[in-house]
């Protein structure tokens, strides 16, 4: 596999799988890991991945997941590339298609209610706000830049088959927004889960598992906690990425 | 002070208030308890609690805060009875004032953007679910048959300040449609607080403050835990119940 200047291979630790990134480019989080554990997909499922970035959802739900084929969309041409390069690299070309395009395009991309469960990590902060440095891919992956929350929300909703699950994971502080762009697209939130880096802060991450056209009802989950003490992950974190508790430890 | 027959007087704990309860009706829980907690109102606060029932509310935040005055709409007249009883045996009738009516007819008993803070422990069940045993002041009080939740946050919406807050308890399987029906309203969650039994347990209860006319962003808060083990208060339930921790407790 040719690496371009910059890019690293990096070991996902399950099943052997490995990921391009590039150190000056937006690099995954734990955001991505934890979406990829909360997102559902079962056998003979067709699974659309909206801005997938280095791939990381996709490449993480072949393992996790039996789902049958995952559309991996990006809109930057280098990321896509890249992607795809991962892809190929894990053997995962029959299970996996990147895609360079544009979400606000979707309806040309693909069929409407085409797809059983689709995956976003989206950017989280609103096109205006928080600190932009450049204009470059860091930027577009944080910030509405390229798309808006709503563009997002309105493509998984004509592109998800009725009763499909659209799970995404986004920043608490836009809750109200969010919750009311989903139900005002018929994409109910069933499922809702805070990621707590400690017990006793404020939930930096929550995880949402909308359901087109579900009724109103949803199951708040038990909290999600990443941290027992700074530096110290909670046997369910060391769990979600494959690590297992240390011997003796509650 | 007399009591009529199944009536009860029981101590709050607190500034030595009491309050009158009959054995039959719809008797305080701990969510009224959280929601005296979490509501906030400053000196001069003019503030409206939405179906007092027994006048919980007002009666805790009268020792709580240093709002200058509170209003308690009660639509069953042997609640607002009861509840005007407690108010004037705990010597409040110069604060808080006991209104039986109905919200749904706000518009006649209050002007419009008269209150400063409004408080509401609603119903939680929907007019048709869950099992309503009888139609009598218990089945009221659990299950929206007098009154729906749009009833309450139009008319919350209305009666408040421009800026004022809205603060309100309610279950977490109804959280998108109360989200969606308070944003409708301009009703802005600004902080939200989820209750949960254990901290491995799913969250039973939620509080919302809402500001009239609010922007859309929100701080999820702590979790807020009840029990460290069964029967076993965390210290800041206690604290809220006004029983110190016992001593040597963490």
């Amino acid at each position: 596999m040719r690496l371009k200047t910059g890019e690293t291979v990096d070991d996902l630790q399950r099943n052997g799988l490995r990921i391009i990134q590039d150190k000056k480019r937006f690099r995954f989080g734990m955001d991505a890991v934890l979406l990829s554990e909360f997102a559902k997909a079962g056998p003979g499922d067709r699974v659309l991945d909206i801005g997938t970035g280095t791939g990381i959802i996709p490449i993480l739900m072949s393992a996790r997941t039996p789902a049958e084929h995952f559309t991996a969309l990006e809109i930057q041409s280098e990321s896509a590339d890249m992607a795809g390069r991962s892809v190929t690299m894990n053997g995962l070309d029959d299970r996996i298609r990147v895609i360079r395009g544009d979400i606000r395009e979707a309806d040309r991309l693909f069929a409407a209610a085409s797809f059983d469960v689709i995956t976003c990590n989206p950017p989280y902060m609103t096109g205006g706000s928080g600190l932009i440095n450049d204009a470059g891919p860091l930027a577009a992956a944080r910030h509405e830049i390229l798309c808006s929350f709503e563009d997002i929300a309105g493509a998984a909703a004509r592109l998800l088959k009725s009763g499909g699950h659209f799970y995404l994971i986004h920043r608490p502080l836009r809750l109200a927004e969010i919750m009311t762009s989903l139900v005002s697209h018929r994409l109910e939130p069933k499922r809702i889960r805070f990621v707590y880096p400690f017990i006793d802060h404020e939930p930096n991450m929550v995880l949402f598992d909308c359901v087109q056209g579900g009724r109103s009802q949803v199951r708040v989950e038990k909290p999600l906690i990443v941290y027992n003490s700074p530096g110290c992950y909670t046997d369910e974190i060391l769990e979600i990425y494959g690590m297992k508790p240390a011997e003796g430890k509650q």
